[in-house]
């Protein structure tokens, strides 16, 4: 997988598809003690489950089979079906995956890009990630869960942007400028007047919209389209905070 | 809704959000004989399953009992309820829709996005397109039909990159330029060398992205972004017909 060979291995306890989709491959290292093990036990289990007979076939009873945990112990512990699939994605989100590095913002989103057209296309890790996002379909706390691991990592993906704009690949937006002397800018401000969420939400979204609504394939000239339009609607400042918060006061996001 | 304001009343069969997603209002007016009343009342029923108990609970009892077509028709004509659920997407794609005209590629996008917005968030029309979405999660047979109503679709929203060429809101790239005489240039040439497609497709992306994958709202402000994003990119050509054939010989789409 691109992106793994990029990073130092032990950051990335997962299978590396983390802007992809929330699916750690079992059989993972996991450090902590028996509570950590049961809940990696019981998160295996369930992905297994997800991927093998979908939301609406998911059992506790299936969980317990394959997780070695007993039925009373899921129950007191998870509660039900949508209790063991949220707190499966929560664990998804509690690795320590940090975003591609490859000195420039065009090469890291590239790397973003194949992150996920090489998760999506590979049948053995795309059905675990594909069947939480159908889950989200069938159950609110599967949705709040995909939410907040979205949200999650895709703040992690807004370095990306913040290096960007350390050298100077990104020029802060010209109304934002004055706010941000350059001896001044920190890490967590480099990028203020430049809406980083929405930057590098955007090479993702063609290829999610293929692969999950629309129905179309996607490949690496698709993921190639998704850069190149990134790319030039964020030199072009089309993703700007500034837009972001002008027309619509108290929108929801 | 915004985009039926815009359009001839009679063009718009369904409830005008067809880029949006496959749900024709129940009760909309039927042309055709005893056979198109019985699809209709069919498609209608299937929807009104799909909303309320999803694709999982979807029975042919139940479209029988809400269609007051008999179960043996259905079983003949439809053989189960995946063959409903594909059917129903395919009458969607066979209405007489198409996309706003407002003498911008700018107005056209904002139009199309507005539409994705309006359908999404008002909950009345929200649930059955976003069953049918879900459907194909769980129905190979309904992810082909909500395949081909995707592309079907867009074919006609190419129509916006067309007209953009010819006012010179897009000129071609350079490298397409000599195979164009201006004077020979047709509806369907016109955008050659521009991939109007993955045009149309990019302004759709980010919301649908967030209503389905990251489980985010969308409002305005989100869907003005997608539009100044999108033009960005046009601008800069980033939607090249060249691109999508180069990088990758022999891939599918």
């Amino acid at each position: 997988m691109q992106l793994e060979s990029q990073l130092p291995e032990q950051t990335v306890p997962g299978n590396g598809r983390e802007c992809g989709g929330p699916a750690p491959t079992p059989g993972t290292r996991r450090p902590g003690g028996r509570t950590a093990r049961t809940r990696a036990a019981v998160r295996d289990a369930v992905l297994a489950g997800l991927t093998e007979h979908g939301y609406p076939g998911l059992t506790v009873e299936y969980v317990a089979a394959h997780s070695g945990v007993h039925k009373t112990t899921l129950y007191r512990r998870w509660k039900d079906v949508e209790g063991l699939v949220a707190d499966a994605l929560d664990l998804a989100g509690e690795d320590s995956w940090i975003p591609p590095d490859t000195g420039s913002l065009e090469g890291d989103l590239r790397a973003l890009a194949q992150e996920v057209v090489t998760s999506f296309t590979d049948p053995a890790v795309a059905a675990s990630g594909s069947a939480m996002i159908a889950a989200a379909f069938q159950s609110e706390r599967a949705a709040e869960a995909l939410r907040d691991y979205y949200i999650e990592r895709f703040a992690r993906c807004e370095a990306l942007v913040e290096r960007a704009v350390r050298r100077g690949e990104l020029p802060a937006p010209p109304d934002a400028a004055p706010e941000i002397p350059a001896d001044a800018a920190s890490d967590a401000t480099a990028h203020r007047g430049i809406d980083a969420g929405a930057l590098v939400r955007s090479v993702s979204a063609p290829l999610f919209f293929r692969l999950f609504i629309t129905r179309e394939p996607v490949d690496d000239t698709v993921a190639e389209q998704a850069v190149a339009a990134t790319l030039a609607a964020a030199h072009a400042g089309a993703f700007t905070a500034a837009g972001k918060a002008g027309a619509s006061p108290g929108a929801a996001r």
